[in-house]
């Protein structure tokens, strides 16, 4: 199995680059050409930058302080086929790191603009990034960073937390932890008991019995220790519905348990979110899964404009450097 | 910035974990809880399984060759809610790795199904993914060797094209090559001179002239050596269409070069190769990018249907094993 | 408030008839003008007849024994458009009851065809039409026989059942019951003590507490004479889903409970019905209420054809009579 | 055949209620349970709230002077789930009453919500319900009567006359009247000879000749006792049109007979009065009889809210009385 | 105003031909270049072929002996691209008359295509052309020669009926006639007396009564001289309907007119036309006018192939003459 | 073959003019009815009036000094039905012209119809009619001058710019005679040599050749004497795009040739227009074919509303004369 290790840079050169840019590379090296051109890097829609940070990680040592770039900052809005980078140096520094590159920005800025959606919809309640079990491992965490930079205000994985600065990663507890104990009182004492104290009381509780019911046995168990519910109610039950936040709300208030908040999850869409908060369901939190995870990588292009300093381009592109006042110079 | 490196177990279990798994694994140790559980892993969709080798590799050296395991092969289409996998052990053996198993098969299979309909609707033509550019470049080899599984005959990458068991990465040339050199016939030329045998002479047609006056030069130029011409005639240029793959193969057959095949790539999706075939375009190979790059994941669940022997599951599903034929064991 | 009482005949000839056809009759009568009209009826959509006794028990006493009437039959299938019934008579006779004869064509048949659809959907298994709180009460077991000539197998209120010929009204519980219980365990074995053996001992189970928890509680309690379950839920859980059937009847049946059935009702249409049938949920009788209750009525229309032997009909229709083979004599 | 006499009290209670209730009763009077309880009823959609008279007029005697009740007034507009009625008394006492009065309110809110569908679409054209016919003849006045609540200015039958308070039922000629003298004018004069001078003179003109020539046919007749033609096309002509509508009025203002109304029936629908509105057709007054009768009802519901004084309800619901303070007192 | 006489062909070659035809003439003249090309002509749609013989009629004296030409025929089938004809010959001869060809052959198709779609859906009944009054009078001839090669039986002008090789144009009578009559009768026994045994005795009858009406109020008059009468209802009275088509025939019938056939005029369309065939509307013929007259014309073009032998052809098309066996030499 | 010669309004009123109207004046003629009737004309829809002039030419003789018309001005906006001509005159001196009236006022408004939409899409650009090719070239420069009506400022016909009043047809050069070169350039230069001083020099440059390509190898060819490049891409190559037209500009801009401007055509629409401007493409000139020439006729009807004074018109239609204050007197 694969394990990108050691020097990144290697691997990102080599084996994780599409072959034709090395082959490029040894076609120009036995022709002796390596002009300075000027490439500039835009994508095909509109959103929130992200994984520029990433890509300059990987520019700076490899330009080796020859060339130059210019760049947007991470968390930018960007327009369609606006200009977020643009590098000048000798081609054979950087181009076969364009597969790397422009890979970075694609996933990153996908996740970063859907969660921007994502948490507008909101409108203010809080969103945490739980979809990190939705994509491969390996860049589970990178996910969640791009998560917070379009908005969210916590994610699941310590790496995760970590690469966004948080002061630690979010979670309640998973349904298998209340089955092994078989109650969901117990189960939630137990945790109580356990945990420091930076870990908030946030009990699950839609695992044996019903939500309402649950939460008010959970609420008696653990009384002001108790931080908050979280409904995670599966599809086969309807999935966790306004009037089930409203009625959950409404007992537990009527059993004089306000401080407890309602977190909710699972399937959460934008446009679900959108309906919880149009009709007003006092939510506490929003869990978000899939409907971060699974948005769509965003393409991103480099194109040459200038070879020696001469204008160039290839068909259907407009030669020359295009006018992108907001960028600064970053390399 | 993160590189995962050493013992990716280890990763896999603390920094790329849902927190929760974790807390979890220390409440039940705390209580001296752990059980024997079953687990059973469905997706909720139907697809091609993917993933579910590297996620064997993690379960092998996580059970230590107490528990037992049972599992259907990579690359087996899976119905909706299918039972792919079923774990039976000491839950504290494998808790802490469902974020990472869950994720492995989650963006894998998303990929490799996706993949198989691109290739379904070439119907016989050749599919090559060249998608790595699109996502983050940890994961790029790994959905390149899904797209294999998936059914693509190659992909772009070194590491892809070696995780897929393939004899080599594909590629011809990029534009940027060709704009260094500014004119594509001596590009052509040098191309030829500098690579190995094993290497095809594939020339990229669209970068400075008309498609079917660039193929005859070059083919004038390459003669017999030259074994295709890719078009990627961009967007603003109306893309690859229908009529120009059967000009261009007219024309490169008035002129006697039969022996040239045309590669077809630049935003193909399901529906524009249906097209092609469709009409019958007498194209050699699709190269694919975003359509496969940008599958949405599909989603993963991991279920404890019975704890130390017993039924149990949570509300909403039912408890037991899964009636499941098609399992096979595999640990 | 109205009562309508003692001689219904001169109900609907006079108080509940369209003042017109009085006024009619009226100028009529000022000028001597009676003859012998033949007017045919029929509905402008094709359906399950139904009313038409009712109607035959209008005009049997009016037409006194002097005319003649042909019809189809309680239950037929008919066409738009179709003759069901013609009536040959002195217009004097007969012309003030058009409002009655066909309000009750027009409102029976509206039911007994959505019944119908309603039936056809459930493939099979039994319907009962619970719906009589959704219409006046003066009508709600009219309504209900409707629906049993449509198909349904049962109905909710004495007077129905006894007008459609049934041994008896079908009911479980309401939740006021359980509500003034507290509980639905002691609330299900009060019902089991005092109702007599004739009654079905089917429980209402989502009034407190998960249906599938609380199936299995009333399950105990009642043991081998337990006959049902009747899931209600409510929209704001999600209403009853395919899958909570499913998992109650596995739970039922891993207890041991194989006798007890599952009865559904809340909500259910002719397109959520279909759901039920074609995913295979185990449902012993669906329990419909406003699906049949809110059909439109089909328009009926009585057309004079003839007037004294001589064709004659108002332009727009076709004079004389029109071919109707399957209409039989009736008075 | 069914005939709901004496005593209707009696007859809700048992031969039209669901038996379910009764057996309610019976369980608990069998355990001596008769807590006093809060019940509050809701529709589900927005409407004109109709049958509150007549629910009130069920419950006072009922009640026997022992508990409380407050509602909404007849006509109030209504949101969806808004409290229209609470009553607090002994369970005993209403709850075998409960299909009766939902269905009251279900029936008419359904008919008086159409009827100011229709009536904001006329947007000061008078509206007359004509429908009985299209209902059973037990609620075809009852069905006129909430029309009226609606906003309808007349409807055609005594009794629904009556109930609604207006001066007397509205009504032109039928058809069959026509067909049987055989000539519209012959027919008019008979009918202004014979009826009172209550009785407007509008003559129906489109039995047998064109409506525009019989317009001018009758008005040469009746000269200025006419008062209106009734244009009624049968759909096989194409119905009544706005352009027919425009030059019947011009061909008698031409004619002199400005005095004479043009009144409008025939399929009229919201839609299709839209349209005469919008076009500034010159209609006097619409007829409209399936739109309004067709209505589907609108679901009513009763839930307790408190039993002995305790917050208590369904799960779904939220405990407690509804904050509703529109309700006024009633009983 | 302008008038096209005396010599046809220096009108279609100068006043009437894009201007820089003729400029591409005097540039080749100048240059002394005249080579033989060989010109392919095709339509972008499938149709109906028409206008081939008019363009023959062009080409032959343009030609003047010289070159060779290949057609498909007049009324022929043809497939969207499809070569309908081939001219192999100096460009100086026939070069300007490019303008002229492609526009005789565009509309000339689209009227005929949309013709025989007309005649389809009529599915044998018949059709006959009164398009003439909607498309300019220097054409309507010749659209109804088009509608007459597209399948129609019959034209209303005598030029048109000439050009079709009919026996003589098809008419009834105008509304204006009638109107200077004032009644039907006298303008239909006029049309009797004055016109000569071959024209038939069609008498338009929706001009000032119902048309029923009026059928037997002429039928009457003319008895069995009478051979038709036409609907031609107006849209403000909801245009003619199948059931008007229905009681018309029924109520000629009853009266003993068997003999009359019914012709259906006014805003009829493909779609029209389909509803009276599928119910079966006992209509003798269809007079069709804009449905055939507005029909867009197909747009042809022409493309050279070869240049002095020399295949050659512009960017977008493939040189080299087409496989198109079904072409005939026809100079 | 059918040459409309000589006389034109003897062609009108006979061989064009359907055989009814024909039919019409002689049964009047034998009656010796020949009353003053006042005829209305109006179209089915809104648009820009057309064919007026050519109406007023045939009615000013035919009239023959004995009666009177007014009308709306060529060119005016008209309304739906709104009347656009009315005559009062012996029905015998004009009754046979109607389809000829009609005719010219179908075609041409629909063609100005069409015309001043894609002018109004183009928003100040200049839009010029290239359509004869796609209509008979018998009303091929009427097509044209309707056009013009609508708006455009060019044609391509010498008739049609002399009938519209132009200085003089537009065009550039066909592909044909770029083909017969062999090579855009050398025609270029050619054409420039043998072109008189008013002839623009626009050079299409899509024949062999990239656009972007062979614009620049013209503008280095002509130099400042270039006028424009025409792009006219065909639609195998994706039709011309916005970005192509940008590119095109950007480069000849680059390369000093600002004074170039960039004519447009091939399939414009007006929604591919209104993309041209909303993207702002640096279009100088829009060449529009199709979209204009196959505009659906707008049908024009003629009422008869007085006979000898007294208002008198068909069923559906309002006697007398329509208010119609834009009308002036124009015979």
């Amino acid at each position: 199995m694969f394990v990108p290790s050691g020097d990144l840079l290697e691997y990102y050169a080599g084996p994780a680059s599409d072959v034709y840019f090395q082959r490029a590379r040894d076609t120009l090296l036995g022709e002796h050409l390596d002009p300075v051109v000027t490439m500039e890097y835009f994508g095909d829609r509109a959103g929130v930058l992200c994984g520029m940070n990433q890509a300059l990680d990987v520019l700076r040592p490899a330009l080796g302080g020859e060339g130059e770039a210019w760049a947007l900052a991470e968390g930018d809005r960007i327009e369609a086929r606006e200009v977020v980078m643009r590098v000048k140096a000798r081609y054979s520094l950087f181009g076969v790191y364009e597969t790397a590159l422009l890979g970075m920005l694609a996933s990153c800025t996908g996740w970063a603009t859907r969660a921007r959606e994502v948490v507008d919809a909101a409108a203010g309640t809080r969103v945490i990034s739980f979809g990190a079990r939705h994509v491969h491992p390996l860049v589970g965490p990178i996910m969640e960073y791009a998560a917070v930079v379009g908005g969210c205000v916590g994610c699941a994985t310590p790496l995760g937390s970590q690469l966004a600065g948080l002061a630690g990663p979010s979670g309640t507890m998973p349904h298998a932890m209340i089955l092994v104990f078989g109650d969901t009182v117990p189960a939630a004492l137990a945790f109580d008991k356990h945990m420091g104290p930076d870990v908030l009381r946030v009990v699950l509780v839609d695992t044996f019995k019903d939500e309402a019911e649950e939460s008010l046995r959970v609420a008696a168990a653990l009384k002001e220790r108790l931080r908050g519910v979280r409904l995670d109610t599966p599809w086969e039950r309807g999935r966790v519905t306004v009037p089930l936040v409203k009625e959950v709300r409404a007992r537990l208030d009527q059993a004089g348990f306000e401080q407890v908040g309602i977190f909710v999850s699972g399937g959460l869409s934008v446009e679900r979110i959108r309906e919880f908060v149009a009709e007003e369901a006092p939510v506490y939190s929003f869990g978000v899964g899939m409907e971060i995870a699974a948005a769509p990588p965003i393409g991103f292009t480099a194109d040459i404009k200038e070879v020696d300093g001469e204008v160039r381009t290839k068909r259907g592109r407009i030669p020359g450097l295009t006018h992108a006042p907001r960028l600064q110079k970053v390399i």
